[in-house]
This record gives C-alpha cells, structure tokens and sequence, in this order.
C-alpha cells in the first residue's frame, strides 16, 4: 500500500462545561487528504485546496505533525502531502487539528499501524501547537479517537473515550469571520472565582455521567459554560439569538465551539437537528453575517480511510 | 409503627478533586438516633449521649432539619429525637450531616415515606447550614442516598448517585484536633488559578468515569486536588506521612474528607485497606495527635433503620 485517501473531521472542543478537555467529533464536515510514500526521503507538501497555507513544511500543521511522527519512526522512504482543506482555518472547529491528525493516521497506516492512537495523538499535538501557539489535545483527541473525547492529561497524555449515546446529533454554525485562537486565549482571566469553578466541574462530572447513562436531560442541564462563554461570546455577533433559536426548537444546548466563532448545538435525534438548524439559519440571516450551518451526527470513528489504492 | 431506631452514617465529602460536590458514604462509622412519634405537636430532642450538643431544637442540627420537614408536613402530632452521637462534630467525615439526615429520614418513615430522597436533602441542608454557617449536600447526599453522590447544583438542588465499583474500601483516619468547616472555608481563595480548574474538571470527569468503568488505575489517577488541598493540609499535622504510608500501601489515593482533619484513603479490595489502614496507624503514632482509624466499605444505603418496633 503506498497511497491512503483520508478523511480528517471537524471537531468541537470545550463543549461548553468542559474547557480545554471535552471534545467530540463530526460527522458532516472534514477535510481530505492523500499521503503518499515516496523513494525520496523526508516529508513534502505537494498539493494545496481549498485554502491558501503554507507548502513549508515547517510551516504547515500537518507537516509539522508528519515531521514529528516522521523522525520517530525514521523510514528509508519518505511521504508527499496532498490537502484538500474544506474546514476554514480559525473556524472553531479544529481546522488545524484536523490537518495534524490526518497527516499522521495516512502516514501510520502506509507504515504498517505501528503507533497507538494515543501516540499519534503526541505527534499531532505538534502540528496543533504550530496554529494556537501552545499545545492541546481537545481537538486532537475527538479527531484521532472518534465521539466524545476527555483529555484526562497532556503530560503525560491521557485520553479517555467517553461512550456516546446513540441519538446524540450536533449542529454547527459557523459566522465567516476569523477568531485566532491566541486571540481568544489572552481575553480569558487568569484567575476565576472558585464558586464558577465548582459550578463547571459539577457540570463536567454530571455531563460524563450522563453520556453514560444515555440521559439527555442531564446532558441538556450540564452544558452550561461559566468560564469562557461569558467573555468569549462577546466576539461572536449574535450569540445569543444563536442560542434563543436552537433552545426554542429543543436543543439539549448550545455553546461556542472552540474557541469560536463557530456555534455548536447538541440534539437529541436527528429531526431535531434538521428542526435547530432551520431555526438558527432563519434566525442568523437577520445579522449581517455570512455563515455555513451544518446538521451532523456524531463521528464514532474519528479520522479514516476512504479508499484504498 | 410508633418509633424507628436508626443508622446514620458518617460521609466524605470532597473526595480530592470533586470539592463542594462529591461524596461518598461510610459503612463503619455513624451515630445511632430514635425517632418516635408522640402526641404532643412539635418537635423535641429528649436525649443526647457521646457529644455535648444543644438539646435546644434551633441550636441543634438534627433539630434544625426536623422543623423543617415538620413545618412542611404539618402533622396533627409530634416528635421525639434521641440521638447517640459517636461521630465527633467538628471531624471532617460528615458528623452534622449524619445527625440532619436521621432525623429527616426516620420521621419521613413514621410519617409514611411521603418525601423523596431529594426532599429529604433539601429538609438536611437546613439543619447542616446551622454547623458550616451555608448551605450544603455534600455530605447530606451520600449520608441519604448512599455510595458516590455528585451534587449537579443546589439551586435547584440536583443529586446524581453514581456507580460505585464493587471492590472499592475507604480508610479513615480521624486525628483529634478540631478544624471548624467555617474556618477552613475562609483560608480557602476566593480565585483560582484557570490552569488548576482546568486540572480540577477534568480529574473530576475522569474520575466519573472511572467509577462508571470500575477502572480502579483512572480513579487512582483522577484522585488529585490541586484547590482545596495545597491549603487545607497545612492545617493536619502529619498530612504527607500519611499520604506517603498510604501510597506506599497500594491506596489508590489519600485526600482531606470534608474541610478536615480527618483523611481518607480509597483502595480496591477490603485487604488493601487493612494495610493501608495497618501502614498509616504506625505511620502516625509517630505524632504527638491521639486519633481513631477505620476501614470500611463503601454503604450503597446511607442512613437505614436498624430495627423495627
């Protein structure tokens, strides 16, 4: 095998309650990309869609995480990266990390599956720390794992895979503008008062209990975010019509995905959805936005294969 | 039924990571009351043995929390309390919660179980504001409802019980000196840092779902306070020897229980905790602090009657 097809999945991180450790990831909306062995050795990108990055590879997400998944194994052959990119970078929904986790799946898999999905999680966490400025794993994780995802620790990494119940749909709306996540990240406080605190982690425990127990009411009541979306909703015009369209047709929640400016909204069935994603839409083109809406299930199987050649 | 003897159990709230939410319940340690029925309207406290405490109804935690199921229920007759303290007040493993709890739960039985569980904890948390001078479950919710409790939020007061792996055993150690929840609370920052919160969450969900997955290592893991216990400790003397004693021991984790002194440790399998239990009383004759130590299995039934007449 000398050629994989992939698909790299948008991710939503934070999930509201869960700040820089929950995500999950989508089923609708991903890149492509195709890696490819070569007899030269060393990592190039060859071809670039969709939008305009960087063919340094030092440069470029997913060729930072190829070089540092390509170092470790250090084979006699190289890989040539195609990027078909349909995330917008600055989306709020892993752009970045899906281009980091892709390179690294296509490149184990034309290695033979010698490393873990935890190992290629460290790998990619390079690529993502090229775009935020610093390393995370809570779009990696989600993108890498599939569902929903909880990054117990960076150092040393752990991720956790949290059961997703069955009708557990999400809807995601993402205004054409651009938040850089190192942006996002200075406007947040330092500090924060231990009473929000306790209330975000009572929210985070009852959110894993209920993804356990298949308990939409208690998901719906957990997702709740007294930390970043305070501040963070502020650089997202119409946030809170977002929310008001998608509470009132039913949705178990609604919070900033990422670090913005997409929105994410998490459903109960599939028609549900349809109905939240209807009503945001109708709501959204009151503002003077530009914007794409997506209605998705959850992705149980992270970044995969399309083809083989 | 005219009279109902019952168990109140002692509780550890907190649990490292989980403060002011988590909690589970004792086996081995609780006090004794008798609830009866009598003609007279009102409510009386006819005995108290073991612990010097008011036999006033509004001074007293027992009392404070049968007003105010008394004054919900309205019943054409009254009650007596007799309660046989053996959990010091003022320990750290739930002593006011024990006494709130048995008075609500044995007159809602004589009475002929009108209130739920959840009713019951919000009758509690008044007699336990009279002890820690603000409202709280932490404790309350373990001692009612039994095993690992998760207080989702107090306004609207929400309870989740969660699994509670089969093989799971506390040790306590409860030295003899005197913390006052009061006190403990005021040393405690009002601010903290959001790095440490973000470690917090996402101990806590990890540890949600360890219990949920009878994953002994990632409870083991998840057992880590980064809040509560930097400050806290300094008031236990001997905190880290007994930490140390415990660990070396194969406990899956040792942290405050409540606002202190007393300490706990968490290990799988009744064995363990007998060394643990073993290791940390040796470890700890070397300070000059009388204390009492128990191993216990988790109670999955928190307060119970113990006979009927």
């Amino acid at each position: 095998m000398n050629e994989i097809k992939i698909f790299c999945p948008a991710t939503v991180s934070n999930v509201s309650c869960g700040f820089d450790v929950l995500g999950f990831c989508l089923e609708a909306i991903g890149d492509e990309m195709i890696i490819r062995k070569t007899t030269k050795k060393g990592i190039k990108i060859t071809k670039i869609e969709g939008y305009d990055l960087s063919f340094e590879v030092n440069k470029n997400v997913a060729g930072v995480s190829a070089l540092a998944l390509y170092e470790n194994a250090n084979p006699d052959f190289g890989f040539e990266i195609e990027i078909y990119k349909k995330i917008k970078p600055g989306s709020g929904i892993g752009s970045s990390s899906a281009s980091a986790a892709g390179s690294v799946y296509g490149m184990n898999v034309l290695l033979g599956s010698p490393y873990t999905p935890l190992e290629l999680t460290t790998f990619a966490i390079k690529g993502e720390a090229l775009a935020s400025q610093s390393e995370h794993a809570d779009n990696i994780a989600p993108a890498l794992f599939g569902g929903f995802t909880l990054v117990k620790s960076l150092y040393p990494l752990e991720i956790i895979q949290i059961p997703t119940p069955d009708d557990l749909f999400a809807v995601v709306l993402h205004p054409q503008i651009e938040i850089k996540t190192a942006n996002a990240r200075k406007i947040l406080p330092k500090e924060i008062p231990l009473k929000n605190a306790i209330k975000q982690w009572s929210n985070v425990g009852s959110l894993i209990h209920g993804l356990h127990t298949n308990d939409y009411g208690l998901i719906s009541r957990s997702l709740i975010d007294v930390v970043a979306e305070p501040v963070r909703s502020q650089l997202i015009p119409g946030f809170e019509s977002i929310k008001e369209a998608a509470s009132k047709n039913n949705a178990l929640g609604t919070g900033i995905s990422g670090s913005g400016p997409s929105v994410f909204s998490l459903c109960k069935s599939q028609q549900t959805a349809i109905n939240v994603k209807k009503a945001i839409k109708q709501a959204y083109a009151k503002h003077d936005v530009p914007f794409q809406i997506y209605a998705s299930k959850i992705n149980m199987d992270g970044v995969k294969e399309l083809n083989k050649k």
